[in-house]
């Protein structure tokens, strides 16, 4: 394959398998978030310049694709737009245009690409699916349980299995460095840190809180060795009780579990006093889902109350989450779809009886029966139902000279390889009958 | 509202109601297509820019969007990539990357939006959905009927009626130049302007042909007049008999209108002499769809064997055609879709029973029913009743202190007014029993 005739860098074309695949989850999915009462929303792929540039950080303007300005002002080498980047900007746009219209509080979900200039590699991307769910204008505890309740029940519909929903809470992380005794002006890179105590081992972890971020050794040991102990939750919920902050963060945890494990399975989602994440943007509770034998998540979200004010939208609490569902797609076998199968294959062995081939396959399709006409050049019977082989066809209609003086078409069942002779008149009654379209 | 919050110009957001609206129309399209045998196909949305200019003329060229280089390269004011124009230049990449992983002939469909930086205007976008279905591979007159067959079964399915399917050949064209007495290099811009005769005079277009074809008067009036006559078609049926292309375009137009009348009806497709359209890369036959009342086409097409090569594929025949969806959907009546009905809304008007509440919403949602639970911050009945009736829920739940108290959910009939003491494990079968959820 040519390079020039590739797909550009970090993206794909979607062939019929991958992308039958592909459509079969979002359709699983989206039935799972309608059934929430969820309601869809899609924006453009590009959104005004300004819209995005200062919303993801210094790194993550640096990815933002942009879109060069056209006409007489393209030689000044500016932008005026670029790729929509996440799904959450341009929600916090909707809500704050449309506003009343809006149901409250807002349940939406949205599937669709985004775009991010990283450096493609193994299962990253540059045009990738993102898949997200968010109540605005609710700060009900029963909102990030809906959220949860959602995202598990799709990751079910979807056939993940063996996960587990990790919960923490922002509150709780302060109460955390507070009753640790972390500086807070420290507390933001000490939490970096301890982020990477799924990945590290905690001695590492400890020799970065003493390293890099400036905590004693005894307190960055404590720290670490009361997180990663076996009981770990137990020490961190009798720790916690010490400080406002992580009462109140442990409030919210426990009160996400209550109304959560009802659908969740209580067995599956825990207080996890170690889960981070996103901190730069979460005021409440936070999660991942987390799932046997896969790095990072396959799921998570939070409570983020101030951003979609941040990012222009009006001040309204909300929160939400993400289904990884690219990752959850590579996972799957997709063998199933490689090929839908035919039903019928309609040969053309004889020019003049083409018309009234056409005839027999419109006739079937209004049937429902999923069907080919060859239109290939060759006549020759053999290299025609070669095809409809190849087609995976279920049955090969014949229509040459003999047949069309007999009024007949012949039927071959490319199964059994039995062969009939029907009339055409009940050719569409005589394949329905026997035979019931699996789609 | 702000503008600052509107979508950027030329492009839409769409809310539940629209965006339900063409997920259904594009669904029954699909449908159609995939009965046909067409596979689908999903490019990424940008294309190296090379890939793309030269494509479509110095106007079209105008109107990609392009996409600045990144990084370093930033400054330069260069741009790399541009988004996807339409759907044939992919189609001809992909032809070129895959070749024999692909069927043959390849029959794909592609759907999805494109992007061309179009003066916005009434039904005009900058982001827009196109609707192809192509034949690559076979130069056989039934794969121009597959394309018109499937296109019009695809009008039938969305409720498109009235329509009329205009045919006319390339070749046909050729030969009217060439009987009338046109020098050969006159004749793309008199074509131009007989392309208008659905729109000015014949007069006016005569004068045209005078003014800026350098047609004399007399053979303009003899083009236009038999063109225009009541009679037209008989006349260019004998006028085209006296020329090689003539009468080989009449062949190609009389073999399309044979096979595709089975399935459009005889009396909805015609030899239209006047059709013209798109002579840049059409190389055979030709054809439009019209509708009652409708200006310009609903569909369109042809043959264009020269196409997929000229795009950077191999040397290969190729036809087929588009919908025009934007359009079908702009006149369709999308009130049915404007909110779907919500089965039940499960109020909280107890803390206390939130999981339970919770865990009643997973129940019904699990046997397939579309539920909400209250999220906003009241407690009481009355108003949480009436975001119930906003929702336009049929059922709503109501389980109190005293509901708690005595094992019971009530549950009210909002079309009805009735209300019932159901057991929580009942509820289900209870629900489900007395009412079937419509989706």
């Amino acid at each position: 394959m040519a390079q020039q005739f590739e797909p550009p860098s970090g993206t794909r074309d979607f062939l019929a398998g991958a992308l039958r695949t592909r459509e079969r989850v979002f359709a699983q999915i989206r039935e799972v978030f309608e059934r929430y009462g969820f309601e869809p929303l899609q924006t453009p792929a590009f959104e005004r310049l300004e819209t995005l540039t200062g919303k993801y950080g210094d790194e993550g303007d640096k990815l933002i694709f942009k879109i060069l300005r056209r006409g007489e002002h393209e030689a000044s080498g500016e932008a005026d737009m670029a790729l929509r980047y996440d799904m959450t900007v341009p929600l916090a746009r909707v809500v704050a245009n449309y506003g009343s219209q809006l149901p409250t509080p807002y349940k939406r979900y949205a599937m669709g690409p985004v775009w991010r200039a990283d450096r493609p590699g193994r299962g990253r991307f540059r045009e990738f699916a993102q898949c997200d769910v968010d109540v605005v204008g609710s700060s009900s505890p029963l909102a990030e349980a809906e959220v949860v309740c959602a995202l598990t029940d799709a990751l079910d519909a979807v056939g993940a299995r063996d996960y587990r929903v990790l919960v923490n809470s922002r509150e709780a992380l302060a109460g955390l460095l507070e009753v640790y005794g972390v500086p807070a002006e420290l507390g933001g890179g000490v939490l970096i840190t301890l982020d990477k105590l799924d990945k590290l081992s905690p001695d590492k972890v400890a020799a970065e809180l003493v390293a890099a971020r400036s905590l004693s050794a005894e307190t960055a040991d404590s720290l670490v060795g009361d997180l990663t102990a076996a009981d770990a939750v137990e020490r961190m919920r009798t720790a916690l009780k010490d400080s406002d902050a992580g009462r109140a963060g442990l409030a919210e945890v426990d009160r996400l579990l209550e109304l959560a494990s009802p659908k969740v399975g209580a067995e599956r989602i825990a207080f996890t006093p170690s889960l981070v994440r996103g901190l730069d943007y979460y005021t409440g509770v936070i999660f991942e889902v987390v799932a046997e034998g896969m790095p990072g998540s396959i799921a998570s979200g939070g409570r983020y109350d101030g951003l979609i004010s941040a990012l222009g939208g009006p001040d309204v609490p909300a929160c939400g989450g993400s289904l990884g569902v690219e990752r959850i797609i590579g996972l799957l076998d997709d063998s199933a779809d490689q090929g839908e199968r035919l039903d019928v294959a309609a040969t053309v062995i004889d020019e003049a009886g083409a018309a009234e081939v056409m005839g027999f396959a419109a006739a079937l399709r209004d049937a429902g029966l999923r069907t080919e006409v060859y239109l290939a050049a060759s006549r020759k019977l053999a290299k025609q139902l070669k095809w409809a082989a190849d087609r995976r066809a279920r049955f090969a209609l014949i229509y040459g000279a003999a047949d069309r003086e007999a009024d007949v078409v012949t039927v071959r069942d490319l199964d059994s390889g039995e062969q009939a002779q029907v009339s055409p008149a009940e050719l569409v009654a005589y394949l329905t009958g026997r035979y019931a379209p699996s789609r």
